[in-house]
C-alpha cells in the first residue's frame, strides 16, 4: 500500500517480475486481502506464484515514522517486514514512508551483529558509474564508528551488486587534507585510514559527480541535503531550458533532437532508476523505493531483493564487522 | 597577486573598473611593486586613478590559511586588508585563497560588534532569483547562536545587495518539522522562529533551487559541501551531453540551437557571476572571487565592494546584532 501509486503500481510491479522470470519466486502481497484480490484479479493472474497477506493500516507518506509504527501495529510494512522473522519470506520491498520502512526493519529485523546503526544509502551517477552515498537520512547523528561502518557495509554493497572488486571508498569533507572537518569526521579518517577498505581519503562535494570514490560515507544530515539537493537539479536546469527553447520555432525544433540526450543526463541523477535503496545492517532484505515508483521501478525492486537474497549480503557484512566492535 | 591569473586578471578588471566608472574610486594594486607596474605600463593606465601598494609574498592556493598568516606576514593579502585599518582603502577584493582571506579578515579587521562568527555564503541560482547559502565553509562548528546571526547577515546582505525587502530565511534541515535534525539546528530553529528575521521554517536540500527562501541558513561542513556539490554540475552534465550528441550528425546540428541556453542554465551554477562573495560580519568590507576570476568578474567584485561600502552593510549587521548577545 506504499507510495504514490498503490496498489496499482505494486501488483502490476510484481507481476511483472514474475512473468519476466516464470515465477522464479513467490511474492506477498500485503495489504488490505479485499482491495489487493480485485487488483489481482483484474490482471489475469495464470499460474503465477502470487499469495496475499492481510493487513488493514496504512502508514502514511507524512506520517512520523516512529509514532505511526507504535499505533499502527497492523500496517503493512509491520506485517511485511515481519514475515521474514515468521520464516514466510526472505526480503522486503516498498514504495512507502522511507523512515517508517527505515525504523521497522531495524526494530524488527534487529541489527547485523557488529552493526552500531543500520543505514540507507543515496544513489548517484558519477563518472565512475555509480556512487553510493551513504547514510543518506537514517542517521543525523554519527560517531566515527559509524561512519566506517558505513565505509563498510557500502563497499560490501557495491561489490557484490555493481561487480566493483575493491571499490573505491572516500570519507565526505570539505577538504582533502586529514587535518579538514570536525572532530567526528577527523576520528573516522583514522579509522577508515587503518581499516582494510580501499580508502581514497577525505572526497569534496564535487567528487560524488565525478567518480573519485564507488562509496562515499557521511552523516545522515550531509546526505540528506546533498541527495535531495541533487535530486532538484533535472527539474531546475529542465525549467530553465523550457523556457528557452519556447522563446524561438527553430530553438524547438531543435530540442527535439537532443530531447533523448537530456532525459538521459536527467535520468541518471534519478535513485529510482537503480532498483530503489537497501537498508544495509539489518538481519534480513529491506529495500525502499520512491513513492512513485513505476511498475517497472516495483519489478527492479524485487530483482534486487532477490540477488541480495542470493549474494548473501548480510552475512559478508557480519562477517566484516562482527570481529571490529 | 591570488587566483591562477595574477596579476594579468587583476589589474585588467581593475581597469575596466576605473574606465567603466569614470575613476568614481580609487583602485589600490596590491603585489610586487615592480610586476605591478609592468603589468599597468603596458596597459595605458592614462588618467587612470590607480596605484601601488607593495606586498612581496603570495600566499598560494594550496597554503593552510593560518599558517600561511602567521610565516608570510607581507602577504598581499595581509597587506591589502590591514590598508581599511590605516584608513586607506575602504574595501578589499581578492581572487587568492578563500580560507586566507576570511582568516585575515576577521584577525586584521576583527569582528563587527555582536558577531560570534563572521562568515562567507555561497550564491545560487534559484527560482526566486537568487539564493544566498551561509555559511559555506568558514565556521565547520556552528553552535545555535551562530546559525541565527547567519540568518541576520544573510538577510541584511540580500536586502541592500539585491533589494528584497523581507527576505525569506530558511534553516536548512532534512525535513520541514521542527523536530527534525540536529540538536543544533533544533536549537536554531527557535531562535530564527523568535527573531524579526522573516523565517520560513526549515527548508530541504531541494529548495535551495526551487527558491523556497532568499538566505538558507547551515553550518560550513554541509554548506562547503553543496556548494562544491552544485559546483560539479554543470561539468556532469555537459559530459554527458556533449557524449550523446557527438553520436549523430542531426544531434551535432540541433545542439548549436540550444547550446546558448545549455549555457545560461550551466552559468546561472556559477558564482562568479555574482561579484564574488562578501565576508560578513568583519569591520570592514572584503570579497572573495573565484581562483579563476576573469577581468570582467575582477570589475564586478570591485562594483560590489563599492556598493557594500555605500550601503552600509557592515554598520545595518552591527545595528542588528549588537543587542542580540
Amino acid at each position: 500500500m506504499g507510495g504514490d501509486f498503490a496498489p496499482r503500481n505494486i501488483v502490476a510491479g510484481a507481476f511483472e517480475a514474475l512473468r519476466e522470470t516464470g515465477s522464479r519466486f513467490e511474492v506477498l502481497l500485503v495489504g488490505p486481502e479485499a482491495l489487493i484480490n480485485e487488483e489481482i484479479k483484474s490482471r489475469q493472474p495464470d499460474n503465477l506464484r502470487c499469495g496475499v497477506v492481510n493487513a488493514n493500516q496504512v502508514i502514511d507518506m507524512d506520517d512520523g515514522p516512529t509514532a505511526a509504527l507504535r499505533k499502527k501495529r497492523d500496517s503493512t510494512i509491520a506485517v511485511g517486514i515481519s514475515l521474514q522473522n515468521e520464516g514466510k519470506a526472505e526480503a522486503f520491498i516498498s514504495a512507502g514512508n522511507t523512515g517508517a520502512v527505515m525504523s521497522a526493519s531495524t526494530l524488527i529485523l534487529g541489527r547485523v551483529a557488529g552493526v552500531g546503526r543500520p543505514t540507507i544509502g543515496a544513489f548517484f551517477p558519477s563518472e565512475k558509474g555509480v556512487c553510493l552515498l551513504l547514510d543518506a537520512g537514517a542517521n543525523v547523528d554519527c560517531k566515527p564508528q559509524h561512519l566506517y561502518e558505513f565505509g563498510v557495509m557500502g563497499s560490501i554493497y557495491v561489490k557484490e551488486m555493481f561487480g566493483f572488486e575493491r571499490p573505491l571508498v572516500g570519507l565526505l569533507n570539505i577538504g582533502e587534507e586529514d587535518s579538514k572537518g570536525t572532530e567526528t569526521v577527523r576520528e573516522a579518517y583514522k579509522l577508515l585510514k587503518e581499516s582494510k577498505l580501499n580508502f581514497v581519503g577525505n572526497v569534496e562535494g564535487r567528487d560524488i559527480l565525478q567518480g573519485k570514490a564507488h562509496v562515499v560515507v557521511c552523516d545522515g544530515f550531509v546526505g540528506n541535503v546533498v541527495l535531495k539537493f541533487g535530486e532538484s537539479v533535472p527539474g531546475f536546469f529542465k525549467g530553465m531550458i523550457r523556457q528557452y527553447v519556447s522563446e524561438n520555432i527553430f530553438r524547438k525544433l531543435a530540442a527535439v533532437f537532443i530531447r533523448n540526450s537530456m532525459r538521459s543526463a536527467f535520468k541518471s541523477m534519478d535513485y529510482e532508476e537503480h532498483g530503489g535503496v537497501p537498508v544495509l545492517g539489518v538481519n534480513g532484505v529491506s529495500i525502499i523505493g520512491h513513492g512513485k515508483s513505476t511498475p517497472k521501478a516495483i519489478k527492479n525492486m524485487i530483482l534486487k531483493a532477490e540477488e541480495m537474497v542470493n549474494k548473501k549480503i548480510n552475512t559478508r557484512i557480519q562477517e566484516a564487522l562482527s570481529g571490529a566492535v
